[in-house]
């Protein structure tokens, strides 16, 4: 009998443990791919979906069309409970046996127990998600005509982080051509970013924080840095700045403030902290030697610092699985502990600018939002080869107003 | 007091009067655009809408992005009501005067009175019905592997004519893509195509009618003539075939089997035919001067012959009326009666292939495809530029399996 190996998960680290795996076997062993779409998408570009920015058909990545199926077996599941003991993972369509598991099920938003997020705020978790955003806001800005209400114009985002910033910009960036085809003033329409750290940003330099702020500022982008979210209402925000209580008005909210692991790992056997299982250095479950986790679940730290969690990390984590796991079926064993290196990130601040770190240096403007869509198109490119940067790829140009 | 010039309807009609006009003005009259969406679409290609080839993003156009607002007003609202006698057009969001109205208010879907036409069947009559066919089909798709229905991927086509060839064609030639990627065996999503003529699209001669029936064929399409349909149910149409009744089953059904004018000008005093207008030989209402018809809801005739109503046929019509008003704002008179340059047609069978007359001569293959496709992104370039050509433009690629 083959040796089973099962990655549950078609993130950026199931996929890249998949690809790897695929790229190297000759039938020593039998894999399959489980997850609950037919289709793989770019988290990192979730916030041009909800902006229509990206349509729905560009952003969807069909496992079908980018896997070999003679290596590797898709299939459509939704995971619900992982049985490490019995070496078993249960789907709502089967029980799935394994030899070696790779667990890469992505992450959850976190809300912190504060109340209203889970009811009224959108969030970025999902394709479907963030195309549930863009709907609601193009309702928005279609009805305008007839309701007349401002709120309805007004987005709160709430985070600071990667996702809210690069929301807002991408929001922003496209205000005026809503408000032309709409009809509407330009001084209608508001956005307001709250965030608790007191820059937005703050995994890049002070100056490069302020820098996104100003261009955010530009396009009419409020920030609110300091601030506290208390509570999230179907037409606005509660927050604590300063020690005062203020209410920020706004019928279309996104949360992007925080995330936490999978929540079928939480309840797994597995051992983890909000979902997230810290890995060994050879991003092995503590407990089964068998288990690997990868992506967002996955806590991973280097000289006891945890990385913070990105698709950059979870490709990386994918690839290093992928090989251990060659190495183990060629009755080696991997000595090389992971090591995660950063290239860099980006954090694109509309379609033509941007600031970041890449090989520890700042940048920012036309350069860095170039780099942006360079980075997913490789990524694209590593999936899938150029036809797929071709039919799926992001090419920037400038919106026409 | 300028005269107020009136279009209501954005179509290929309204929007090509609209455009001459603005073009050629210098104030000299008040001209607004009423439509009931913001966004102008192209009627020829819905098909593609329905089976997710083009996008929803791709497929609006913007009229406060295509026209000249300093000269052209335009207001989003709906049509109700058409007074001529007090010169006003009633909507939901108002009462609107004229001194010249331009009537382009489209078609709507005929169903003879057939039983379960309007209930149970899919219409090809707007991007919105388009985009609803889109979703039901993806769905029936994304779902057959719980269903294992095979009636849910059995799609039948009411109608042999141009929508109707058109949607089968484009949908058999993304079968392979769809079961690829859904993990389904390509012998079972089954299209069946139904129409009362003895031969599909009976304005071409024969033989292209056979082409295009092979081509058809080859995708898999089952094409059932001299098939008069009796019921359209849930789950399947019933049809009566030389003398017998039958019962063909599917849970997807399009009808396409024809079209008739607008219920607004039904129930309006302008004496009409199933919502058309039997139109001068000015393009005008014969009972009232001020007002022109243009599109599908005119009546035209040459020769005694009535021009089918085509996307062609409207904008010439809409070229045409634009140049009246003009003629006659400048205190002139239009003598030349409508004439309609037949310069061709093309119906598309799938991306690479097509059957069509180009002045006079049958074309078929890929030439009649990139024809098909040269058509739509004239009319691109007509309305918005380069631009608009290379935004929503459509580009002739080869579909990957």
């Amino acid at each position: 009998m083959k040796p089973r190996i099962l990655i549950i998960g078609g993130g950026y680290g199931g996929l890249r443990t998949a690809m790897t795996l695929q790229q190297h076997l000759h039938q020593q062993a039998e894999v399959t791919l489980i997850s609950k779409h037919d289709y793989h998408y770019q988290t990192t570009l979730l916030h041009k979906v909800a902006i229509g920015t990206l349509s729905a058909r560009k952003s969807r990545i069909y496992f079908r069309k980018i896997l070999d199926l003679t290596k590797v077996q898709f299939i459509k599941d939704k995971i619900i409970e992982i049985k490490p003991d019995s070496k078993q993972v249960i789907g709502n369509g089967g029980v799935y046996e394994y030899d070696y598991l790779v667990i890469g099920l992505g992450f959850k938003p976190e809300g912190f127990g504060i109340k209203g997020v889970e009811e009224h705020a959108h969030k970025l978790s999902s394709l479907n998600a963030a195309l549930k955003l863009d709907k609601a806001i193009e309702y928005k800005f279609k009805e305008y005509c007839h309701t007349k209400n401002q709120q309805d114009l007004s987005i709160i985002v709430c985070g600071t982080g990667f996702t809210g910033i690069e929301f807002a910009a991408e929001l922003g960036s496209r205000l005026d051509e809503l408000c032309l085809i709409g009809g509407i003033p330009r001084d209608i329409p508001k956005i307001t970013c709250i965030g608790r750290s007191d820059r937005i940003l703050p995994m890049f330099s002070k100056k490069s924080s302020a820098i996104a702020q100003k261009k955010l500022e530009s396009f009419g982008v409020e920030v609110i840095c300091g601030g506290d979210v208390q509570e999230v209402k179907t037409d606005g925000v509660v927050i604590r700045k300063d020690g005062e209580l203020k209410e920020i008005k706004g019928n279309t909210i996104l949360w992007s403030a925080g995330v936490r692991g999978s929540d079928i790992v939480e309840k797994s056997p597995l051992e983890n902290t909000k979902g997230r299982v810290k890995v060994d250095a050879y991003l092995r479950s503590p407990q089964y030697e068998n288990i690997y986790v990868v992506g967002d679940c996955a806590l991973c730290t280097s000289r006891d610092a945890i990385h913070a969690p990105t698709a950059q990390l979870s490709a990386q984590m994918g690839d290093y699985v992928g090989k251990s796991l060659l190495k183990i079926l060629d009755g080696k064993e991997q000595k090389e502990p992971f090591k995660f290196v950063h290239r860099g990130t980006v954090c694109s601040i509309g379609h033509t600018d941007g600031v970041g770190i890449i090989y520890k240096q700042s940048i920012n403007g036309e350069f860095a939002a170039f780099l942006k869509n360079f980075i997913e198109n490789k990524w694209l490119y590593g999936i899938g080869g150029a036809k797929l940067v071709f039919k799926n790829g992001q090419f920037r140009y400038r919106t026409s107003n």
